[in-house]
């Protein structure tokens, strides 16, 4: 019991360090000591070091974001749903006077030149996003090309949004780019094209 | 003249290590082992040190993005200008196997809880960048606010979309955002409202 909630909180301490301060600048004694982890305990849960440790704690970043998303597109609108959101992570940014954006783009920018497995959780976790997006826009009746297209612009437009926010110390562009994805999802929907015959198998 | 070789030679070391691998990761030994400056120079040219390098060294990298920008606004259209810009930024980073990006994104992310200074560089040059979007949409005829918001959507797409790029390796990002964006671009301009009749002066 003891183990597991120590191993919990040398996560939730990496995650929470990686979101505010990004890779590099998180090291093992650091997770330790906030994690208020025994010492030596560390290398008992990951053997393998910082990299396993930093990728537990991104899947796990991941997946409360995953939920947030979920939770947005719960609703019938998915214009609304993506104000919820942004009015979620406008407030985290404000109440973290903006230390916090999203919990893994730093870490993936940082190791795009620097950790091959680290940058690979990083892309896993964002096509996790996607696919929920995504799922979402054929849910309302987009084809599929359109509906994976938009869920990256979606994506992306949060990602660089959050950039310049916490460069400009405002939630401005947030709020402008919500506005475009709202006016952008209001548009008609082209739904599939009609064949004349389904294609014939083999 | 060699002062001033060994100078410049310092910043284009430094902008190119913190497009590549950010703040945290570059040393001041790195960059006066790569410049091939003599050491002791560094603190002679740069008495501030890091923090004061590595802001010189952003806003010339900045400066060589706003000279691309500027390069391909020069454009007639401008959803060719955003496909242009674009397919310049995909062959960069995959010339530098995904080590490149924008040269200002990671610093930015790692500076919001480090370095109040180096943010404020970062916002100043995506600043100038926006700036520049937003004259070209004010040129083909949108209203001041629409264009600034525009400018803060195409920014975000286009920051957004390379961490995602850079995550997944793969330039299909940047190419979803490009075809979105030449779509938004090419709908028809709202112009300013007309009114009943001119103001009058006094």
């Amino acid at each position: 019991m003891a183990a597991m909630d120590s191993r919990r909180r040398m996560v939730e301490t990496t995650a929470r360090l990686l979101w505010s301060q990004g890779l590099r600048a998180t090291g093992m004694s650091q997770i330790v000591e906030e994690s208020k982890a025994p010492r030596g305990s560390i290398y008992f849960h990951f053997p393998e070091g910082k990299e396993q440790l930093a990728a537990e704690a991104l899947r796990a970043a991941g997946a409360v974001m995953t939920a947030n998303i979920r939770e947005a597109l719960a609703l019938r609108d998915a214009g609304a749903a993506i104000r919820r959101f942004v009015a979620v992570y406008a407030r985290e940014m404000r109440d973290s006077d903006f230390h916090h954006g999203c919990p893994i783009a730093t870490v993936a920018l940082e190791a795009a030149t620097t950790s091959a497995p680290i940058r690979a959780v990083c892309a896993e976790v964002f096509a996790g996003w996607e696919a929920l997006l995504a799922e979402r826009l054929r849910r309302d009746g987009r084809r599929r090309a359109e509906a994976r297209r938009l869920a990256v612009v979606i994506l992306s437009l949060l990602e660089g949004a959050m950039i310049l926010c916490r460069a400009r110390q405002s939630t401005a562009p947030l709020r402008d780019v919500a506005a475009h994805l709202a006016e952008t999802l209001r548009r008609p929907i082209r739904t599939r094209p009609h064949r004349a015959a389904p294609p014939v198998p083999g």
